[in-house]
């Protein structure tokens, strides 16, 4: 008997990855499965040892626990019994801590990526669930806070260890999985709770933008990004060509750069003023320094974060640090 | 007494267009402003009136009455009347007629950009009273629709004979702009018409967008639409460089255009296609083509709309029209 749809769908996403992976070095190390006893890492740890072992790549299943509500070590516990159920070689439960700045998900976010880093195998692919439906959320929340295009741009399916299949898989199609193969998952009551932006993203804004575009807005969503990231992807490329061209120790010809266009100069100046130790960079920071770059009226120098100034003097453009000047708007 | 704030900001936001465009030769000519008799377009016939005539510039007002709904020409006559009254030097009222595919928006906005592209004298401006609100819904439908990084970019501030001085101008100014110059806007009820999907998005959409991501959301929506503009905008010039560089007698080298990234290597097939003839390409259509450019294993010709079929040969690409070969997908 054939397997059911959902299942094939995620078995098929999981072959795809490891397809579009071939080429990285990885492939001879173990895949790690990154599992929180949820439906989408369930099903995906379910469809990574299915097709993982036929191509003779061993699964190692990580559950991270991050010790947020009573009840966390038996929710792992019973993912780290069905991941070894479903055959994983090896299966490991790591207990976090979670602390430090912006808020819950975030931290958990931090603390949960440093250990699955520390527990990849040398080489290793660390695959993650997130979904279409994840995507779709990560990317309003990114518009709706106007973090930029290489934050609409979503999640990449593959990104140094992090590999998500799933990325075109919806949310749906996961829980059908799980159900299809018998599978118990978890559900985080912190899902459901609309305390998080994100929560209330994905239960109240996207079903109403979904009923008043009548269908389809995660896939549409998750199109764009894709767009977005090639384009991004792109400039970034035209961006160190220019800056090798433009930079020489340590400072930035100034007319060289202002024949690029604007998209481009402002992605040079952000590498350069990184490099060059200045801590944040807003559009708006990067908008005023390119002023001395496309709108050269002989202006002084341009205050940054960290106490840095930005100046032009003689046809370069140099950054300085520790003068105080006022900061220009 | 200075003016009131909102009316000061209207007037700002006008005055920073007419120096934007200062370069351009329009300014010679009257400026055309569209009025709808609304009070965005209303406020913007005010602004537009005190400025332009502080710097001696002609200020011609236009009413498209699209006959639509019953009592449409006693709104057209009360919106003529104020602009006569806020000093316009010409006033005219056109009647079209809406007609032709794809609803009753999209035919109502063809036909008044036709109307106001004959009324408009040469060089003249026109401008619109499309606010920062407006940019927000126009971006969340590009967006919800999946049409891609050039519709989520959304309407640019000089485009052509069109300016629009209010897209960072919120919509409860130029309503509180008129409340203090004591005009008196007109409501359209189809801004009030739920069966409109922008009707939507503004009344439902937006405001639960803003209560989850606690403000600033049209603004932010504002913000990654420019600078999702500005990366259109060196990407396109990427590509048409690299179309010369590629194309001679109408076939591309592909060997040349594999060299180029696949979103400049997309935007080149794209404007190569369309010269070609070919009437319309989604994003799938680009991806495909691209095939042949940046995954070449010596597959056959991919079929496009309209007939054609895009082949590699010799190492270059060819459009062919009228065989029929099988869709590739």
């Amino acid at each position: 008997m054939p397997p059911a749809p959902a299942v094939s769908a995620v078995r098929a996403a999981v072959r795809r990855l490891l397809d579009s992976a071939e080429a990285a070095p990885h492939l001879e190390a173990p895949v790690v499965v990154a599992c929180s006893g949820g439906a989408d890492s369930l099903a995906l740890s379910a469809a990574a040892t299915h097709v993982a072992h036929r191509r003779g790549i061993a699964v190692h299943g990580v559950i991270v626990d991050h010790d947020l509500q009573s009840g966390s070590a038996e929710v792992a516990a019973r993912a780290a019994e069905q991941l070894d159920e479903l055959g994983c070689d090896e299966v490991r439960t790591i207990r976090v801590e979670v602390e430090g700045a912006g808020g819950v998900e975030a931290a958990a976010r931090r603390a949960r990526y440093a250990a699955l880093r520390e527990a990849r195998p040398h080489g290793a692919l660390v695959l993650l669930g997130h979904t279409l439906d994840d995507q779709a959320e990560t990317v309003l929340l990114g518009l709706g806070r106007g973090s930029g295009p290489r934050s609409v741009g979503g999640m990449r399916p593959l990104d140094g260890p992090w590999a998500r299949p799933f990325l075109e898989v919806p949310r749906r199609t996961t829980l059908q999985a799980c159900r299809e193969l018998g599978l118990r998952p978890w559900q985080d009551p912190h899902n459901e709770d609309s305390r998080f932006t994100r929560v209330r993203l994905r239960t109240e804004a996207l079903p109403l933008l979904e009923e008043v575009l009548q269908g389809g807005v995660a896939a549409a969503l998750a199109r764009t990004a894709e767009q977005l990231r090639d384009d991004t992807d792109a400039l970034d490329a035209f961006a160190d060509n220019a800056r090798r061209r433009v930079e020489s120790d340590g400072v930035l010809d100034a007319a060289s750069l202002a024949s690029e266009p604007a998209a481009v100069r402002r992605r040079v100046l952000r590498a350069w003023l990184l490099d060059r130790g200045v801590p944040e960079l807003s559009d708006a920071h990067l908008r005023q320094s390119d002023a001395l770059v496309g709108d050269w009226r002989g202006q002084g120098g341009h205050a940054l974060p960290g106490n840095f100034v930005l100046r032009r003097a003689r046809g370069t453009l140099l950054v300085e640090w520790g003068e105080r000047v006022p900061p220009t708007g």
